[in-house]
Order: C-alpha cells, then sequence, then structure tokens
C-alpha cells in the first residue's frame, strides 16, 4: 500500500510540469491539448485539433492555422527556420483544402542575436512566400534578454481560401480507401538530429521542407471527389497520422512496410540511433486518403511532380475486427502494430 | 582619423547584434522593421507597420493582426500573459476598425513550467475570450529544453469583419481635429515594472489590460464619419503613437500636459526610475483622433462606459509650421517636444 502510494505521488510529480515530449506531436501533445487546454476555451477550441479552423467571412470560406517554430539549428541542410515556418504553415492550409493566399509573421529575438542572420532568415522567409504566390501582410517583432529565448522563434498564421468543391475530413474516410504517401518518410527529423548528435551522416541527409500547396492543389483539381483526407505527417511522423486516422474513424489501416519509400541513408541514421523512422517528423510530405478508383491518378499525378516522384500506395483502410489499429506487414511477411508515439523522440524538430 | 575609425567600427559592432531595444516599439523597433524586415518581404509587408492588415475574402473585408506576448513576470496586478494576449490582439483588431471574431493560440513551453500556472492562463485566456464574444478557433504548442526560453510565451493571431462603413486612416486626418485618449497613461508599464524592482509601489497600481472593442465599437457605431484613426498606445506608450501619427500625417499635434490623466502613483513611481510615463506602455487605452464636431459625443461616450471613465480631449491636430511636431504645453505654460521613443526603456511589458 506504502509502496502504491509512492508511485501514485511520483507520477503526480513527474505529471505537474510540461516536459520536453508534451511537444512531441504524440500521446502526450494530444493529452495535454484535450485534458488542459481545450477544456478551458470554453468549448471554442473544438477545431483545435485539426491542421487549420475554418470560418465564414461573407459568403467566402476561410481557413486559418497557426505554428510557432523552435528548431535547433535555425539553418540546416535543405532550408532554415523561416523557410520552415512559411511552409510548414502553408501546408496545414493545403491539406485542409484551402489555396493559402497571406500569413503573419511574428518574431521573438534574443538580445545578442546576429542581424547577419536575421537577414538570412527573412530572406529565406520572403523568398519562399512569393515562390507561393502567397504575402506577408503583417507581423510583430519581440525581443527578450539573453537567456531568455534560443536565438529566434518565429510564429506564422496563415490564411487561404477554401476550394470550392473540395470536402476533405475523417468522417469522408471508408473502408477500401487507399493509403498515399507523396515521397519517402524521416528525412526532416533525422537531417536536423544529425546536424545536433555527432552521427557522421550529415552530409548525405537533407530537409524535405517544401511546400505542397502546388502538388496538392493539382490532386484536387483531378479528381476532388475521390479525396477524403490530407495531412502532412509533421511531428510524430508518418505514424502519428496514421493513428489519428484509425482514432478519428474507427477504422484500421493496413501498410506495407515495402511500399514505404525510405531513403537508406535517412533509414540507417535512425536504426543507428534506435529510432523508428516512421515516428520522425517530415516537412514535405503528404499523406492522402483517396478512394480506391482516384488512388492511381492520384499517384501518378504526385509522381510527375518533383515533390511527389516517389510517391506511392503504401496500404488501405479496412473495417476495425476489434480495436482500431495501424498494422503493418513487414518486408518478411510479418506484422507488427505502428502505435501512437508517446512524443519524446526528437525536441526542437520545427 | 585612427579615432574615428574606431568609433565607426564600435558602431558596426553595436549595430550587427539585436538589442532589446529592437523590441522596444521605438525609434530602433522601427528602424528593424524599416531596414532588416520589410525589403525582404518582397514588397508584400506594405501594410506590416499597421497594427493589422486587411484582406478580401469574397465580398467580405477582414482584419488580421498578430501578435507575441512575453511579458515577465506571466501573472501581474490586473492581469496575466493569457489575457493580456486576446486583449491586445483584440485591441489592434478593434483600432482598425474591425469587429473581432476569432483567435489563434500558439504556446511555446519551457520544458519544467508548472502545469497548474498553465492552466491558469489558458483559463484567462479562455475567459477573456469568451466576454469579448471571440473564439480561439486553432492552436498549436511547442517545447524547448529549460533554459531556451523562459516559462512561456504567447502568440495570438486575431480575425475581425470590418465595420461595414468605417473608414479609418492617418490620410483621413486634417488639422483641427481632435486628439481623445480613452484614460490614465503609464499604469500597465509602471505595474510590470514595478514587480520586477523593488520600489515600494507594488500594491497601489495595477495593469489596465482590458479589451476595448466595446468601447470603440460604441464610439464608431455612434459617429464613424467624424472618427480619423484610432490605435492603442501599447509598447513606447502615448508619445510612440502620437509621433506615429505626426510622421505619416506630416501634420503636428499640439498637446496640453494637464489634460492628460495620470494616476499619481504611476506619475511618482515613473518619476523615481527617472522614465517619462509619455513613454510607458498602456494596454487598455485607445487614442482616437476625431473631428471637431465629434469629440465631445465621443468623449461623452466613452466616460458612459467602465473602460473610459477618464476620456478626455488632450490636444489637436495642427497643420506644421517647419518640421512636423507633437508638442506639449506643459502644467506652468512652457512649451516641449515629444520625442518619439528610441526604445530601451522597458522591455518585456508585453
Amino acid at each position: 500500500m506504502v509502496q502504491v502510494r509512492k508511485r501514485l505521488k511520483m507520477q503526480a510529480t513527474a505529471n505537474d510540469k510540461i516536459l520536453l515530449a508534451h511537444g512531441g506531436g504524440g500521446q502526450l501533445s494530444e493529452d495535454l491539448i484535450r485534458q488542459v487546454i481545450l477544456p478551458r476555451l470554453g468549448g471554442h477550441g473544438g477545431q483545435a485539433l485539426h491542421d487549420a479552423a475554418t470560418f465564414q467571412a461573407g459568403s467566402q470560406w476561410v481557413c486559418m492555422t497557426t505554428d510557432s517554430y523552435v528548431v535547433k539549428p535555425l539553418f540546416f541542410p535543405g532550408g532554415d527556420i523561416g523557410k520552415l515556418a512559411v511552409c510548414g504553415t502553408l501546408n496545414d492550409l493545403a491539406v485542409s483544402g484551402a489555396q493559402p493566399f497571406a500569413l503573419s509573421l511574428a518574431l521573438i529575438i534574443e538580445e545578442g542575436f546576429p542581424i547577419a542572420s536575421l537577414e538570412r532568415v527573412v530572406d529565406s522567409i520572403g523568398r519562399t512566400a512569393a515562390a507561393n504566390g502567397v504575402q506577408v501582410i503583417t507581423g510583430d517583432t519581440k525581443t527578450v534578454e539573453a537567456g531568455s529565448a534560443d536565438g529566434l522563434f518565429i510564429n506564422t498564421t496563415g490564411i487561404g481560401l477554401k476550394r470550392p468543391g473540395v470536402d476533405l475530413g475523417f468522417d469522408r474516410i471508408a473502408p477500401g480507401d487507399k493509403i498515399i504517401l507523396s515521397g519517402t518518410i524521416g528525412d526532416h527529423g533525422m537531417t536536423i538530429l544529425s546536424q545536433r548528435e555527432d552521427i557522421g551522416f550529415q552530409s548525405q541527409m537533407q530537409s524535405d521542407c517544401a511546400a505542397l500547396a502546388d502538388l496538392i492543389g493539382q490532386c484536387l483539381e483531378s479528381g476532388s471527389e475521390g479525396v477524403r483526407f490530407m495531412r502532412d505527417p509533421t511531428r510524430g511522423g508518418l505514424a502519428a497520422t496514421l493513428n489519428e486516422v484509425v482514432r478519428a474513424t474507427g477504422r484500421s489501416i493496413e501498410i506495407q512496410e515495402e511500399l514505404v519509400p525510405v531513403n537508406p541513408t535517412v533509414k540507417a541514421a535512425a536504426d543507428m540511433l534506435g529510432l523508428d523512422v516512421f515516428n520522425v517528423a517530415n516537412e514535405g510530405k503528404v499523406v492522402a486518403v483517396v478512394s480506391q478508383d482516384t488512388a492511381d491518378r492520384c499517384v501518378d499525378l504526385c509522381r510527375r511532380h518533383p515533390l511527389g516522384r516517389q510517391a506511392a500506395i503504401i496500404g488501405q483502410v479496412k473495417a476495425a475486427v476489434q480495436a482500431p489499429v495501424v498494422e503493418m506487414v513487414t518486408r518478411i511477411g510479418g506484422r507488427r502494430i505502428v502505435q501512437m508515439p508517446y512524443g519524446r523522440d526528437l525536441p526542437r524538430i520545427c
């Protein structure tokens, strides 16, 4: 009895402070949002678990999404915090079926941060926004004392107009639907990690950081009826995205390990660090759940796009026999459950 | 010559890093935004110096504004970082002539931050949003390692619908227009400072942190034609707001010191610390420039509202004789120029 009390007390102590894992995009993140944050927002935060919220302005449906970026290091192969912030926010709008058109930009800068670095980051923001046809329309700049922040944190909030005729949502997913992945997994997270830990693979990896609005727009325009749901598998990786689908729909998902594209260097680096590449963040990939008869056309379209050359159908939605799960058929023909990541693998990857 | 070179080099060294003053809302903030940030956003950031940007969604004009909050301490007499974030963002929308209706909420939380404190802050956000009829519709949570941030930083981005028939802007300001201030100045900044420095006035000061949308809405509904421009005098205080008007319009402003309401304790605390209360931040006040024939009605309306009981006409717009300036007639009948604050007085007051 004393032991039980002690254990309970230890749990309470561990749970009364924020852990890094609370920001990991896995189970602990979801618990924090569902148990601590949403109930206090008066039932108003009902959309807050989606990538973007939707509101009506006159007759027009508008999407809004927000993300803060705390990636470390600020500059990495394939991108920087500025490009990441613009791409990440645009992708959240795109997977919600919106055409992005405006961003806000809020900077929190540590005293002593080199202005030359700030210039590089803002250059990157300007370039990425322009390349994707969006404008930075409003902003904010705050400074904090040396030691009170780590260089630079960015918030971008994005606005997009809902594409007419596009209807995406968990509720449209049905057994038989195919799961499309637009390319290799794990590149972003492993690149960031390789910059922080000396694991000897640095030169061969590059973040996949990219804005997917054009690719996604093409898929939606060609067969919007058959596209049920889309999500960019960022924090928590492919495993978190597929598990969210399973939880929200009550359906199971079966994927084939051999069909999931992975850069061999990324796989080797993940294995070496004991990480599951399915849990590692991506910043330029989309998971789409589409109807059977749309799947091939959608993959073809992706493969003709520079950002989707390795797109593949990796699995399908199934009616759940018992509890709904994400199940993977391994390369050697075995089966394993792909769990929702708990959340502590990789801090500050976005 | 050697001395000159050395001095130039020292300047270069001082200018190549971010200073706390870059976030102070004064001259250095403006320089950073105008010289470093806006040119890199491809001409797209043209609206970025305003409190809010406007875009068209279908036939509806929509306002958007963003602010990050890094106030220290997180809890203070009269409010906390959560209430401050909601009020500050709603006020930026309100002074832009919009009716706020939605917010995004992005949290950056330091590892080890007490969940009980997070709960207090989110409670405050929920309560303040609900009291003002706005919904938190989307959000984001990031965590960073202990030592990489100072407890909690918040970004709120707000959306409002432009009020029909309301046209506010620097270009509508004309000589003869009156300057209305909705109440006492300096309360927020001095309260925050008193919590950080032991100046012995703590118990007698309270932040004015409040959402002004209702007060502003009443003024606009009663005489929108005569209301030319509004601004909430936050960082940089009343001095920064009036100087912005002068710079943007090329008109001068004359104010009467004795007409500007100041809480005596706030004045005494500012004097003791060598601060000019005109430069100190407010978080529940509005400065309105209104036509002569609207001014009395507008002040009356403010005074009947709980948040505007001490509203007063404090001065007027004049044609500039030489360079446009903010001039103050002092209590003893002298005259002094109210300068744009340089920016280093009070870090992290919002």
